[in-house]
């Protein structure tokens, strides 16, 4: 989920200073015939990591808009008034009118997420805070209100050097953090709680915009973009928002880079080296499938990838070493009359492993958000309700002990169009590029968006992407293997 | 939640001949309308008390309709196939395809209840499960499912006397129930939890309808006729139902009976036993509110009723030995403008008491599900999901300590009529009628339908309505006052 906010996006001063001054007069004009309409008032949550820029941002906001139509509230600890009163009683009391803006900073996302950390609550308590939230915000949409949620991020890395230049600067040292981020665990537990609430909380009437923190210019451009689109998409309708899908519920970076072109696609494996790494490693999953703690778990692969990525050989090298009764391949392909008879995820459904079966997905539940949406086979709202959907559905499976292994096999274009025209000379291999793959390949940077958004949105704490650099055949090859051994290791060390 | 399926609903048996083979015939062919569309699933959901005949009810269905078109799915034990993968796959591999109708028994709603009954799992995992849930059949109504929830419901007396004679009658005593319906603990706990389920998954796109079951008749009837008029609504959309509102999401009752209806009109107090009574009560709120278990509390009464049913009065005997330093009453007019650039129910979280402390609403949210919605000054999705948006509410000051207690001051349409014609008569009563008094009046049949489905979708295990029998202001008087008194002393026994 917070993969491609790690990835030290920036902007240039240049880009930057040439963006700002139509952005911040567009804001203004916006924030302006805000307070004409008086339709809606707009509420801002900011959330994220220790030293990401939460205030920066806050004062920012003053900076560029008009600061008497903003209220910045801050809820730190509980006033004896607010401790006399139901715990949402704090919120109730500082929401913005019609018209204004209210920038809430320390507020119920950061109170769940403190409570979790800290072990005040458990996991099923912060499910209850998440369902009160989804109803709040729900309520809140419905009555007009349009709510930005923003996730501001940082690496482990980049926030251990923030802190410490936060440290070293005589103007910032006062600044104590609530949390003990300076500890690692602290760091881990907040971003795999922070993952949890965000997959649940994600509407298309209230979505999360995780956005990178580290590079200062990078984050108010694309705060101040996500802001002005919503607001001008919202002033735009006829009635007041009400649960209306945000304009861009899916933000494309503004610095034109996505998790897939951040991959390091140099990486290969010589002929004896994947020789032998790849033997160790089939031999290793031939042995973790018939380890007695198999029974309580069931292992899924999923294969996605650019066409010519090399899917289909980097299936046929995991089953290499396996009994064929052991595992079983679900290539997917159109759904059948049966399949279109029942809704989306029923054709997966039907082939989930029981426990201790191991089953791999050429192709995937992913579609919808892939082709589906590239070509429009399905209806904008089809394909976002799909992320939440394909959340709740991996979150059974994981529920249920399965082991979910999901691999995006990337290739560049270069290599693509080799791969292609290779495929046809080869008579063997001509079957294997059709019309389709040529006009797949003119959508590449269409697809490429749909790929970042998919990870962004999909790639959680319980079930993580794995980008596979698969430019070199063999590199990819041991790396799946590789994942998927070391997925299982994992789920079997876990009590 | 369930008090209006309490009261002896029934239809006599002419009535019932003469409506059948209309609502059969035309339940067939909207069945075949629904093969022949086949652009949606139709999934019955029957649940509720043991012995209210959900059995009988599937038999019907199946009588009345093609069985070759309805499949009909018990679930039971889970098997080994069941076991070996996620919960919900027993409840996916067996969903009916678009065209047909799935009638579920022993559903998720079975499974979670049973699971909290017997103390397998706790409150917050059972608000896991509700999550669960509500997320699984937003999915599925997104897919165009069509889903009708029906909650069967007996009270406890009427379920003991259908045990007894089930246990006598050698057809049906083989028939030993699941949990140990005997007791009465189980029957308490099993409404409690399901009051809490309904209120939670009730939506307008897939509400819950609770029918009365103990008179067969009856109960045929009004789950046949939900279920065409549900069914021929979802036919007439040109789109999939995706999400729609039901096409009676609150049904009136088939007999014409509501919970109004069937108060005891009649009971009155002598002035004696008033003065006496009143008095006595009157002392004990008093010395309740300054217990000292109360500053873990606060107590907030909320005061509707029929235009003339004595509101002011009792609320001016509830305070008659209050300090008024200890009470405060909110008397709710139209909304100012400041409150009309806020979500609805801002206007009343505003003034939502402090621990230790007691307040009075003379009129309240509940406005937006009667006023608001027989004059039309809101749409009917604004108060359809005012319900939900209520129980939210109340549950979170329920959580926070407020005890809670809601009043509907019922008088007849004679009464009310001697009391506004009294009022015209007496010179400084005259201010308390106005043209708009005589308007509602005429509505008077719409407001007693929003009584009653207010009363059914907002009476919860956490804030039941009281209803008073108000012709008689004195009976109606220290009724008010025993129930406050009788809440807090409940809350003060709970630890």
């Amino acid at each position: 989920m917070f993969e491609s906010a790690e990835i030290g996006h920036q902007i240039d001063k240049e880009t930057y200073d040439a963006a700002v001054p139509a952005l911040r007069e567009a804001l203004l004009e916006a924030q302006f015939e805000l307070r004409q309409q008086a339709r809606f008032p707009v509420i801002i949550l900011l959330n994220g990591i220790e030293g990401a820029g939460k205030g920066e941002t806050v004062k920012l906001l003053n900076e560029w808009m008009d600061p008497r139509l903003i209220q910045v509230e801050t809820f730190d600890q509980q006033t004896d008034e607010e401790l006399a009163r139901p715990p949402f009683w704090r919120y109730w009391r500082r929401l913005p009118p019609k018209g204004r803006t209210g920038v809430f900073f320390g507020n119920w996302y950061s109170q769940m997420l403190q409570g979790r950390v800290h072990q005040r609550i458990d996991d099923a308590q912060l499910d209850q805070a998440i369902g009160t939230t989804v109803r709040f915000e729900r309520m809140l949409c419905d009555e007009g209100a349009l709510i930005f949620k923003f996730w501001l991020h940082l690496s482990k890395r980049q926030m251990k050097a923030r802190l410490k230049t936060l440290q070293d600067d005589p103007l910032h040292s006062w600044r104590i953090s609530p949390l003990d981020w300076q500890q690692s665990k602290t760091y881990d537990d907040f971003v795999r709680y922070g993952e949890r609430v965000l997959r649940r909380t994600s509407r298309d009437y209230a979505p999360w915009y995780v956005v990178e923190g580290g590079d200062e210019r990078y984050r108010c451009l694309t705060v101040g973009r996500i802001l002005l689109e919503g607001l001008q998409a919202a002033l735009r309708l006829e009635e007041r928002p009400r649960r209306q899908p945000h304009a861009a519920p899916v933000a494309a970076s503004i610095d034109n880079r996505g998790l897939v072109d951040s991959l390091d696609m140099t990486q290969t494996l010589d002929k004896d080296s994947y020789q032998q790494q790849l033997v160790a490693e089939q031999a290793r999953l031939a042995r973790l499938l018939r380890d007695k703690r198999m029974r309580r778990h069931a292992l899924l692969a999923v294969f996605e990838g650019n066409d010519a990525a090399g899917k289909g050989g980097a299936i046929r090298r995991v089953t290499g070493a396996l009994d064929p009764r052991q595992y079983h391949i679900v290539p997917v392909a159109a759904p059948t009359e049966e399949e279109q008879a029942q809704p989306y995820l029923w054709r997966f459904w039907r082939h989930i492993p029981a426990r201790g079966r191991f089953t791999m997905f050429d192709r995937s539940w992913y579609g919808r958000v892939l082709v589906e949406r590239v070509e429009g086979y399905c209806s904008q709202a089809d394909w976002l309700r799909a992320y939440s959907e394909i959340n709740d559905f991996e979150e059974q499976l994981t529920d249920a002990g399965v082991v979910l292994v999901k691999f995006w096999m990337a290739i560049d274009q270069q290599t693509q169009l080799e791969r292609f025209q290779e495929r046809e000379k080869t008579a063997f291999k001509r079957f294997k590029i059709t019309e389709d793959d040529w006009r797949n390949r003119d959508k590449w940077t269409q697809y490429v968006d749909a790929v970042n958004d998919m990870v962004d949105r999909t790639s959680t704490e319980i079930a993580p992407w794995t980008l596979i650099e698969a430019n070199d055949k063999r590199f990819a090859r041991v790396k799946v293997l590789r994942t998927l051994n070391e997925a299982l290791e994992a789920a079997f060390a876990r009590k």
